[in-house]
């Protein structure tokens, strides 16, 4: 926890948390996550997408040796809570600490930690998970999986710098972005911890729970258009308002959503034109932001929203248009993986007690990534009322010990499992 | 209509019309008017709060001769069209050339133009009736009524100017605002044509109104205060949507004003805090401009739309206030000015013709301020579908010249009725 202060310290703004892909926080983080690896007898190097890693290998292990990956992301959201990512990232070495044997401590000095695993351990730091900088999401993680996409090099920040610009003003040659890629046949898996990010468990009064899968989404930018008009004297009759199209939208998704189990709509942004007291908006536009549990679910949901619009715009004589902005399949959680993580937390739980609570992530994660390499498993912490990117975002004290008591345990599970 | 062009070309954006209060292009228009006002035998003056007025006694008459003023405004809102305010003031030039008797084609040099009324004549051309750069409408003429309240010096533009410091940049002095008031046994009266700004001429097919009454007004700034959440963990259950309360008061704003006679409501600007796609929207934030022919009408709905934002956003747990920000009561046009502009469109139209249509105004004009200070009449002309403020607004020239004569005509009717 007290690791939990010092990463929050290192912060683009004053007062607040925010710390993003490819800036001096970034390479600030992963010098300290360089050092915490090295301090438990890990091999620090950090990759060609600026992802900080750290490897210890098993007796007699080599680096060919295939490896169980741990770990999450140390960049944040603007104005950030300070657990998102990072508390993941920080049990993955407390567990590797429980683990290993040898090393600082051990009689000789030649004599180098390891793992008493049938598997390497790494511990990774994803660089970019939030795409708070570029926009686009799990840029680090999308390398690492090999999935990186030569169209974001010309994505830009704030200030216009290219996502290339910033790879070489950060010290990283954009020409060797394949070499962060990883191969399915180097990783036994990919295990994360991550707090929940909603108030499941908070309800339930359970400290952890195994995720199922990692929500389906797409994104989507509505316009919607009509006739910007006198305010005065446009009778009802004769406007085409743009703005009360959007309202009645932006309820119907509520409505639609929550008429279907797991699926969730958002209306984050919604903005009139052009915006002045006394015209009648000639346009509106709004985001929406859907989620489901499965890919089929979410779909049928957005053709039940899209007809909805064709009424509504139609009634009011408006027109409307979507721009599908994001699109990420369901990722499930390997069956393998979520047993070992149900393991894990029961070795946490007295003798007899109930199953832990099985949770589908209804936020993105690196995982969605990694899955395309790895088999991906996901163990979820408390998040006190649910409150996630924002200052207050929380996690206990004591459901951290045990989500690390956990984790360790799954891992000791899985090489149980492949001995 | 050519010098319609012709003010159209004063603009402070290429392309477009755009000409606001202490401008530069205040300046210009002002200059052009001074020269028309002279080349129809008027003595040209700008007052202390930049109007532009034109003045012609009657035959004997001097500067303490009673005055009846014609005239309209020369800005205008941003990307506006070429008509409104500003073919209110030409026709006023018009009726004045179509009046007077001698000046420059008088047989001797000291002969000078006058007007063979019992009163004087003055064309005024206000300086600020969009309340543009400002926010804040009505600024000319209610320097003109002796309304000016000294707050506003501090009002501010787009760029920090205020507006004390923009008058020193025109030329004006501040300490001498008073003088630009005027005293209620200076004046006549108050005659004004403007276009309708709405549909209701068109669609009757007719050329020309008497207007009754200039609408009541209030306008609001509305807070909805709710909770910003993670979109993805955050079920709907425990979701604050600040958004989703806004859209469901716009809506609800639409039904109860449809629902009364006379009275409309716009929510013309409407944005969600925190803003992001991913985030469910702790604040809503929306305008709302309210217009009724009766203040308690009016003021009604507002206590009926304040019952319903309770229920809403009581049902959604959010919390709503709204400041308002601008209040106007209703004005209603003098009988005797009405009678006169009645008389004025009869003489146009057909013997044995129909009464011309009385409509009510519901958007602000500058005989709201001069209200105070004089009897207000107004005629309004056919503005085709209705479109106003932009670039789009119409009038055809047989309408004008309809104008024209049923303007002069009622300045006779009036004079008889003095006689």
């Amino acid at each position: 926890m007290a690791r939990c202060d010092e990463l929050a310290r290192v912060s683009a703004t004053p007062g607040a948390i925010e710390r993003v892909y490819l800036s001096p926080e970034h390479a600030r983080v992963n010098r300290l996550a360089a050092e915490w690896m090295r301090g438990i007898g890990m091999s620090p190097r950090q990759d060609a997408a600026g992802n900080q890693l750290g490897r210890i290998e098993p007796l007699g292990g080599d680096r060919d040796t295939p490896a169980l990956m741990l770990g999450s992301h140390l960049d944040t959201v603007p104005d950030a809570g300070r657990f998102d990512g990072i508390v993941g990232v920080l049990m993955a070495l407390e567990v590797v600490r429980l683990l290993r044997v040898g090393g600082e401590q051990g009689a000789s000095g030649m004599q180098r930690a390891h793992v008493p695993l049938p598997f390497a351990l790494e511990v990774v730091a994803f660089s970019d998970e939030e795409g708070t900088r570029f926009g686009k999401a799990l840029l680090g993680s999308s390398a690492a999986a090999g999935q990186w996409n030569d169209a974001w090099w010309s994505l830009t920040d704030a200030d216009g710098t290219t996502l290339r610009e910033a790879f070489r003003e950060f010290g990283l040659d954009p020409g060797r972005i394949g070499e962060a890629a990883r191969r399915p046949e180097e990783l036994v898996g990919y295990l994360e911890a991550h707090i929940e990010q909603g108030p499941e468990l908070d309800e339930r009064g359970e400290s952890l729970a195994v995720v199922s899968s990692i929500a389906s989404a797409r994104r989507f930018q509505v316009v919607v258009e009509g006739e910007a008009r006198h305010a005065g004297g446009t009778p009802y009759e004769r406007r085409r308002d743009a703005l009360l199209g959007a309202s009645e939208a932006a309820l119907a998704i509520e409505r639609i959503c929550r008429g279907e189990h797991h699926v969730i709509g958002t209306v984050g942004q919604l903005e009139a034109f052009p915006g002045a007291v006394n015209i009648v908006p000639g346009e509106a536009r709004f985001s929406l932001d859907l989620r489901g549990e499965f890919d089929g679910t979410r779909d049928a949901v957005w053709s039940s929203i899209s007809r909805e619009l064709d009424e509504i715009m139609g009634g009011r004589r408006l027109r409307w248009r979507a721009r599908e902005v994001h699109s990420a399949p369901a990722v499930f959680c390997a069956p393998l993986l979520q047993d070992v993580v149900r393991e894990g937390i029961l070795s946490t739980l007295p003798p007899g007690a109930d199953d832990p609570a099985v949770i589908f992530s209804r936020a993105g994660h690196d995982g969605m990534a990694m899955s395309s390499v790895a088999e991906v498993g996901m163990l979820f912490l408390r998040n006190p009322d649910g409150i996630s990117h924002h200052p207050d975002e929380a996690v206990s004290l004591g459901d951290v010990a045990l989500g690390i008591r956990a984790l360790a345990e799954s891992v000791l599970q899985l090489a149980a499992d492949r001995a």
